[in-house]
């Protein structure tokens, strides 16, 4: 006999209409109580990813990440932190592409799986597959710590959004990108790419982070509005580059598995060959635009939208010197966030998708065809 | 001054009506030109990349693809190729996201671009980005031997698709996919995976491929009538696992290309994992199931999608039992085509999109909003 250790606090909805908005509103809390292992901490320590970790990051070369959906876009977004900052090569797939397909494993590789449940079928059998050939370091990123992924693996690191129950993951997607952020600085230390000045600097940002979240959060109402407007529509692209590349693959996502909408992403670069096609009146852009080196790009991109007449919404950073005009909304966060700035930007597009589908009168926490976690092929 | 070679022939339509639908229809003769360097010869030469390519490719421990749109997608079919067949990591990456990334060179790797012009800029700017890098074993791998991506390639392969007028690219993508096999031919030689029973087995397919396309060709009309009930559609998923999701990908871009319907891909197996909550009887579902060891997996993925309502179009290989019924169409392939089954599967996908886009009356050879060569950033 199983008894859950879920709480009655942690399953009542409270003020809120559904368990998608409570556990958006509940990222601050989930993201201090997964970073509690820095908390007070003067270092960061690999440990946190178990006994055995200063060893296996030790002898890691690079990293394969495995995953799905949701699970999928924090690993593709790590990859440009572990490739940037730590230094080591990384690779993400799918995780059911990988598991049956001829792959060329490599000893000195980290395999990193990813998964809310830790029952995730196919990562599970991916995992199981990397380590029949022999690829022995593996690492879990779950927020389930019974969990078979968490069993079958030689470390892990445990989120701790607690229990999420809308079926649209949210606050498990923000606490994954935080335990990849520290997977990430773990590396680069062991690996001499961190600075003690670095260190202490990313470790400061961390700790500031539910904070930061907490005001992006109060951007609800402004978001509420662009809904509306939404709501109507029948397609949407998503854009965004670097590392938000996969922080429009998240909004996309949410998007259709709650209101429905068939919403696409793109590298922002990649709309010329092709998707710029489809762009008219009836198909609204969201552009993800921190202020980061790659904002001047990204906003040539706009225009080329803007001239085939497509609707902009564009999440930019406090700063940016994007304009708003006829056709071009903007919605300024609070501040721009550096290497965690995906973790920021998210939140607004967890609260669109949201509201749009309030506006469209769908099961928000049970869309039509979905299942929680995923235990079948 | 520079006089174009070329010819007349080339560039008049002859029994055609766009440019597009000539093009399709001349892969046979392309592709048979394109492996002109293996017609008559008893085994793969690695010198068909190059003087330099026995030293280059010996001296190659893993592959990094770069290209945008259509040429990206001829880069992730390999890469399945290149990791079962060759045994070599292989890593693909759209060109506008390397280029302005901090990644990791490795100098053991071999950088493949691709590009149907050469003159692709983001393509050629994340070519120079590698060399900056210091990653000097570089392969172009271009339909325009005095472009720009070849000049600045150590290696280079040229296809021989002729000039391809329709910007939707088709002749171009599948001699690159002939190219792509040549060269994990050589690879896997040059590594010895490759057994001389292997090696003719693989050289008699390629040197029959050209009457193979030709036998897919054949199945126009049945395509034209698939293509009447799809013109009307606003959305559509395309499907596809292993080294048919690429296709399936493309097969996706062409109809948002030229038919302007919103068309996205997914690997099938991730699904469940979120899109399937767009699946009703208003999105059609287009699935490339060659009969190959995925076969079982990808029909419990469309049962899934029958079961929400979807209506399905498959694409099947002679001999794959899947049955036609209500709302699941199937149309045979002549033959199961082994590793080169890819490029058999995008053929009737392209005549799909064509004759979609004839019913809504686009202007099939210049799409709005593209160029055929993307040559700014």
């Amino acid at each position: 006999v199983n008894i859950s250790s879920l709480s009655a606090d942690a399953v009542e909805l409270g003020k809120y209409r559904h368990y998608m908005q409570k556990e958006i509103f509940e990222q601050p809390q989930a993201l201090a109580n997964t970073l509690e292992p820095i908390a007070g901490a003067g270092a960061i320590s690999p440990q946190i990813f178990g006994a055995e970790a200063v060893d296996v990051l030790k002898a890691t070369r690079r990293v394969l990440i495995l995953a799905c959906g949701t699970s999928y876009h924090s690993g593709f977004t790590a990859r440009y932190w572990l490739e940037s900052v730590a230094k080591i090569p990384c690779t993400v797939e799918i995780a059911s592409e990988y598991r049956y397909r001829e792959s060329v494993p490599e000893s000195d590789t980290l395999v990193v799986v990813i998964s809310q449940s830790g029952e995730t079928a196919d990562t599970l059998a991916a995992l199981k597959h990397a380590k029949s050939l022999g690829m022995t370091k593996t690492l879990a990123i779950c927020n389930v710590p019974e969990s078979a992924i968490v069993r079958e693996s030689a470390l892990r690191f445990i989120t701790r959004a607690g229990p999420e129950i809308g079926v649209a993951s949210t606050k498990a997607f923000t606490t994954q990108l935080a335990a990849l952020a520290l997977l990430t600085l773990a590396l680069a230390k062991i690996n001499g790419r961190l600075s003690a000045e670095q260190e202490a600097g990313y470790l400061t940002q961390m700790r500031h982070l539910p904070v930061a979240v907490g005001k992006v959060l109060e951007l609800e109402p402004e978001i509420e509005k662009w809904a509306q407007r939404f709501a109507g529509k029948h397609h949407a692209l998503f854009l965004g580059r670097g590392s938000h590349w996969p922080i429009a693959m998240e909004g996309a996502l949410k998007l259709k598995e709650i209101s429905y909408i068939h919403a696409e992403s793109y590298a922002a670069g990649e709309l010329k060959h092709g998707p710029l096609a489809l762009v008219d009146k009836e198909m609204p852009v969201i552009a993800v635009a921190p202020a980061d080196e790659l904002l001047e790009k990204l906003k040539s991109n706009l225009q080329e939208v803007r001239a085939r007449g497509g609707e902009l919404y564009v999440f930019a950073d406090a700063g940016s010197e994007i304009a708003e005009s006829e056709g071009v909304h903007i919605l300024h966060m609070p501040e721009h966030y550096g290497m965690l700035s995906p973790i920021l930007h998210v939140i607004p597009l967890q609260l669109l998708s949201y509201h749009a589908a309030l506006v469209k009168g769908t099961d928000v926490d049970k869309p039509r065809n979905l299942a929680k976690s995923v235990t079948v092929e």
